[in-house]
């Protein structure tokens, strides 16, 4: 199978996503849905918390760093620019450019200095008539969703009729196949029963068909239900051993972020578990330190 | 697909081992392997260990129990049958009963009340042919192995070559399949990182061909690698996911019991939640009275 390879790089740091790359983490947190104080923030033109959210996630594991500024009664074009520009000023980890509104994706792609990702364009012809011309002008790699005016796909079989669709948009731009990233659409489990292994059979079907890079908003899974840490830290493995290459996730809970490695190393993705021992050795060194 | 039903029985409980079934835990803690302390008391004819492994391992959440009194210079076969005597009178687990001796599984199986599982047997027909009448005549459930005399084969292929002279062999000595548990063979991702690539791929064509049933040694996979809980908790929802039904691992540790149980209902094996959502109300429940 041919390995794909998604490069992602800020000023100075460049990170690849691939089948036989390290699980790619991108951290969720710099989002302010269901942030109340974090939306009051945003809303007076205070970004301070951003160095808190880079800070944490960083220290974590993250290797991507979402960012979604989509606060209502904002210029959330504005806000968007003005966050990249001060997280590049903070950080040299690459972003993840998470917006709905294409203003704010031109100004936050104008902004980003380097190869981001664009998260995300859907299958819809004018939704990708409009985003996927702006990520050809300026070399980014996007993120897909197989949904289209008709919602949400109930079988992993529609949903790669939806990712042929895609594909062919994403060419008929202009834009290689390896700046393409699938999100094969991850729904909570607690809604229905079948929700994840239908994820779970769409991810296999795109590795094996095409070998795209994937990506999906890990939390959703356990969404609604109970001691979600756990639920998350589950789904990983799983979807990796499946051919997920990255996430859209939690990078501050040690749980889910040890799943992730963990999951690397049994799937061959850090051989010999040098990754893994390094990470052993710092948290056994740290723990030390904690206890003298 | 059919779905084959193992199912398990002591004198008064029984359980089901399914791909339509929760996960089946086979606590693998009686086993004095790496146990100086306990081999021991063993040699002694000290049995009073059970008691505490028997309530850790309920308490974790075993549905089954494995007894191994595999201890060097005792008489096996009279120890094992006394260990399973003791552990019937303690608990109403059922038992798989876990000697690589005949003499031993003979006299274990004489003593279980209930229909036991048996580990195990190896696709070498001199095995086959000594050990499958005994699982035959006392109607019990029996683990195979698909290595032979040339070793563990080193691809899924050869696996599944093996799996079916296996099957043909149960066949011919009137053993419903039902009956066959396949153990397709964890090793430690330390010595080759493919090792866990290779058994998940086992798993997943075991189960595609034939449906059936299937358990492993989960706890072999980290062996010799640090921070071992870890590896062995994302292990198995990869494994779950693939197709494994049921596991010889620790029952007594929370990150990896909770990982199969999250796997339980993100594969659909516990839908809505209620099992899961139980557990984190008793979870809660007793951290409460901790606190107060």
């Amino acid at each position: 199978m041919i390995e794909v390879h998604t490069v992602l790089r800020s000023a100075s740091k460049t990170i690849t996503i691939g089948h036989d790359q390290p699980f790619c983490i991108i951290g969720e947190r710099i989002n302010p849905t269901g942030r109340k104080k974090f939306q009051a923030q945003l809303r007076e033109d205070d970004l301070s918390q951003l160095a808190i959210d880079i800070e944490q996630q960083v220290r974590g594991g993250a290797d991507v760093l979402d960012v979604n500024m989509g606060v209502p009664l904002t210029d959330e074009p504005a806000l968007l620019g003005r966050a990249i520009k001060m997280i590049q000023s903070l950080t040299d980890m690459p972003i993840c450019i998470d917006s709905s509104i294409i203003e704010a994706l031109q100004i936050g792609l104008e902004t980003y200095e380097g190869k981001a990702l664009v998260n995300s364009v859907t299958g819809e012809e004018e939704r990708m008539d409009l985003i996927l011309p702006l990520i050809k002008r300026h070399g980014a790699a996007i993120i897909a969703l197989p949904n289209d005016a008709t919602g949400i796909p109930a079988t992993a079989a529609e949903r790669i009729v939806i990712t042929e669709k895609i594909i062919m948009a994403v060419e008929k731009h202009g834009i290689p196949l390896e700046d393409l990233v699938i999100d094969p659409l991850a729904m909570t489990v607690g809604a229905d029963p079948e929700a994840v292994k239908i994820t779970l059979e769409t991810i296999y079907l795109i590795r094996e068909k095409w070998g795209l890079n994937m990506t999906l908003g890990a939390s959703n899974v356990s969404f609604g239900l109970p001691y979600r840490h756990a639920i998350n830290a589950a789904f990983l493995p799983a979807a990796m051993s499946h051919g997920l290459t990255s996430a859209v996730m939690d990078a501050r809970t040690p749980l889910i972020v040890e799943a992730v490695r963990a999951a690397d190393l049994l799937l061959g993705l850090d051989p010999w578990g040098s990754n893994w021992i390094s990470r052993f050795r710092a948290l056994e060194a740290a723990n030390a330190a904690t206890e003298a």
